[in-house]
């Protein structure tokens, strides 16, 4: 009998179910109107006053069996849907986000494309400019393997001001001059927004590093320009965050921005930083923007750069950085985790011989 | 007119949300039922072919304008409640939750009493028995600050299976001994199930350590003897699963736990952990047993260890575990955080005379 | 015979010890010369080329049994120690070092002094400045407290693009006139150099923000100024890298600077960040400066902020920083941890009645 | 003159720097020779009381220009490169390490290799064995696509005390009769000791999982046992922690150990855990063992299983286990992160399929 008794009060509930379903809808197709109505007047969306208003109401006439707390979790649940049902119909989704744009944003400098299927780039260079010759030695070694793009710090963002801190203005010329000779797009970074204007005259791309994922003002600076701007994420940036920051330069017009993993702040110690290597697929679906991975910050480490660089590719990165150095030893910055040309050799013979092993 | 308009849609939701709630209630005081049937029958309440059917059932009759997938996810957050409800209803409250028993557990051996308000105890000895000698010589200094409780190591669990890995039972013994001679209450760790049973014949009280938060074969047998347990926060427990893990032991029938805030594993390297100082509030919130900081262990500092008993007795902490050695820098283990008895008489003396400057 | 043996043997070991002692020494006092040699020739100290022959002329003529990298290393720590004694001797110590300088910095605004021992002071006001009269109710109820400082934000660093980035300008004018009327020195948020000239006209105080604390261009336009700076530790910054940006500041004439400590990021979800307690000692150990703690974002919980405000004053914080606001639930951000005009005055009720127990 | 000068006092600081090669070489030897009578005696080679007396000597002797503190710290350094000196001579290295044994560990069951280059394994099961036509359908999909290896828990640490705790020893019935019927070797986790006896009766496998990862009287058990042990890293170990805890099986006699990288614990939820993929070619640098990935708790999400496989194996992990159920919906635990059979077959498809685009 009692399972005859269960049976049929399940059916019940069914049937409440049902009716629940169609009062939130009802409610929900309500909520969208007052929303277009309150577009039309110009004024936000969310309304914690009237929200407030609207739960202390379902507390008063809350008769149980659940206690006023718990329904009132039901309802901002509710409210929430309705929310987002609203940004949703007024174009809020995200301008990174893959529903907004399904298919792949691909970056293009003249011919060089990053975020091409198929096609992976290899941003490699100094850690730091620090003279012509230093930079003409790595441009010839990046020519040399057939590649496009030449990375190298003018202004260096360091821990200590009493570090070497870039050699400036001076360094973007030196990486325009050594890009020109070999044929090369130049990138550096750049970290304030009083220094875009003249970066802008000397680079094919603009870097905003992991330290000003969050310098809101830069990022929309950045946004402002018509040079692509590769993001890095913050040393402790949640993947949320991160596409957040890259909103910033979309919202503020300008949408060629490239993402770039670089390790995140972790307890662990035998690495510089724990590579979020997850990152790169769930940046991929969430956005249609193109991604990287930096091998040499995530990893600190130059007997992992190889390792890092075959999972970055193969788990569908649109193209590695890697730092090289004609002289590791003596660089003026991150001396440990550069490689030099010969290594750099290596790595790309390397990479481009990876197999993977089948199961 | 807009206005207007608003406010008559609005009025209409409110009604709206009266007529979900009702329901929502009605559907709560069902489930209800069921779930009492269920148990007469002896069957789990959770069911998840039932809620798949459910879900499926939903989806199918949504009309919009909410998707499938958020009204599928408000569903699962009012079966949840519902849930939530039958566990409340049939007795599922934690054990060790503030809302099962609202007073203080004070936990008593003896006259000594751990958890009575304004009436914080000191947890003092060295990190590893060593020898009678040395035991007795901390004992001594413990008495003569007129404190009642003596800590020891006797079962070290170690990074490397080649450390010092404890003296085992002679420890307990000799931990037994100097108890007795200084009348003091003894605690050690105990890290197996198997030694519990010659450990309850030596100590007052067991420790469980952080690596064995969450050894629960370890928990469940703690939970079965009559001596009380200080259970210690895993390296990187969430505070979450910490009352979980002390539920493990008042679910066994030992309701006699006090719990050890001792730091978190994070990032920084100033201290060999983080000490999670609010954890402590919100663990004496959340349950109704007595909570101590394990000041050694957070910090790993000696400098640190003052400071920060005086913030663990000013947050509201039951009790601060600090540990003593006769010499320090000879000790078999933990070296350079152990303080040494003059140390440890001028840390009393501070620590007693604490005033907070007013604001 | 082996002891007597191991016992001689220890004598010569304790010879060569000596031996080393004064070769080292001799080594760093020729070091030294040569470091005062280079300076008058404007050279740079460290010497990357040089180290490396070193280090090449030191493998060469490795004999063992020490491995070389053994050796290396050894060695790499002599010439460190060497770099670090010509660094302290060409007054590179840090400048907000206690070594620089053993007493306390006190900053002081007219007549309101922040870093008096024995004074701790109270940051207070909303969030985000909205408007005048919810500023002003705010100021009122800092006056009413005997009170001095009051706080909000105008400049908004905001996740999303399409939050709320507070008033700007607006904000500033707001606060200076609120705090002209109940006689308040006013402290807000500067996010971007280019506002920095603006914001000195308005405020007493500047803040620096977690996402700024490595916005080396924000610090050292901060340095630049005559108004006192208060810097708070970025989301995941080291103590180590705190110490550093606040060099920053110093390094460019300003020494009027505040250090605050607001949570750091952990997995913890029960708080929205890890309060690090212990980094409030660590920093005045290190440091000359004042030390606050900002309970509201450390915590963020309304729960959370008498019981951690008390362990901030008992370990020795100079102040504590609380976020007010006449309505939370309806505050434009941060709005379930702002605390309302008379829970803010129950909140200095009880903390100036704070009483810590006697262990 | 200046630069002649400099030379001049650089050609000295070479001299002195072969001197005191010479000597710190001499005092290793001596060192070792100390503690081989040592050794001789039985006595441990680490005296922290002799270490002191030297430290205290050096100290008094000392005259600078370097500090007392700068001096102890080099001694220390000294002392600790004499002591690891001892300890290799003396077979310390540890038994895990590829110094020791720099052929890699292939952990064969009959004719099951797991580790030999290039021929990764697939891991494969539901996360809880619930009954033996669950089981079974997995094993036949396991079987389908030409794989060996079949998971599934029996005993399962779980959180809460309330949940589902596992079928015990007649989950392990249930996976030894499907093994047996698909020809399929399997494995399950023991998680304490008392239960390795009757696991090793029906296991080709024993598992030990992240939470007992430094449950070190289960390791000193597992090592004791002629089963292959797979050994999961714990929630927030470090890599040396890991490779410790590996040390003790194989201290304990068993030497066919599988290391078990499942992602780590930090702040990011995107993600269940966080895959610290860069930990499989550390420990496969510093180990001799297999090292395989589990795609299922570290990532939590269905949709990274397949990426995060493809990074695995390009970064040379020798297996990949994945979490498999017939209706994962209705799965008694992880409900969430398993996959279904056909989900499976897809899967083993595109991995199988992976190509990598070349740079």
């Amino acid at each position: 009998m009692s399972n005859d008794n269960i049976e049929q009060k399940r059916q019940e509930l069914d049937q409440l179910n049902l009716e629940i379903l169609k009062l939130i809808n009802q409610r929900a197709a309500l909520s969208k109107e007052i929303g277009q109505l309150k577009l039309a007047q110009g004024t936000n969306k969310f309304d914690p006053e009237r929200e407030r208003h609207m739960l202390n109401q379902i507390a008063e006439h809350n008769q149980g069996p659940f206690e006023d707390s718990t329904v009132q979790h039901l309802f901002k649940q509710i409210f929430k849907a309705s929310l987002d049902l609203q940004k949703v119909s007024s174009q809020k989704t995200l301008l990174v986000s893959r529903k907004q744009k399904s298919e792949d944003t691909v970056v293009q400098i003249d011919d060089v494309k990053i975020g091409a299927a198929g096609h992976p780039q290899m941003f490699v260079g100094p850690c730091s400019v620090e003279s012509l010759d230093q930079v003409r030695q790595v441009a010839a070694a990046v020519k040399e393997q057939g590649l496009f793009i030449l990375r190298g710090g003018a202004f260096k963002p360091r821990t200590s001001p009493y570090d070497f801190q870039g050699l400036g203005v001076e360094g973007l010329k030196i990486l325009r001059q050594a890009g020109d000779e070999f044929g090369l797009k130049v990138i550096s970074e750049i970290v304030t927004p009083g220094d875009i204007e003249v970066a802008v005259e000397y680079l094919d791309m603009i870097q905003i590093g992991a330290r000003n994922m969050q310098n809101f003002e830069l990022l929309k600076a950045a946004g402002k320009v018509d040079k692509p701007v590769l993001l890095k994420r913050g040393l402790s940036a949640t993947i949320e965050e991160f596409i957040y920051a890259a909103e910033y330069i979309l919202a503020n017009g300008n949408t060629n921005v490239i993402l770039c993993e670089r390790g995140i702040r972790t307890y662990e110690r035998a690495t510089r930083n724990t590579l979020d290597i997850s990152a790169v697929p769930i940046l991929k679906q969430e956005t249609h923007l193109p991604v990287i991975v930096d091998v040499t910050h995530s990893t600190g480490r130059r007997d992992l750069l190889l390792p890092t660089a075959r999972a970055a590719l193969a788990i569908g990165a649109d193209g590695v950085m890697v730092e090289v150095h004609p002289d590791p030893e003596t660089a003026l910055s991150d001396a440990k985790q550069q490689i030099n040309i010969p290594q750099f050799r290596e790595f790309m013979s390397e990479l481009k011989g990876t197999k993977i092993a089948s199961v």
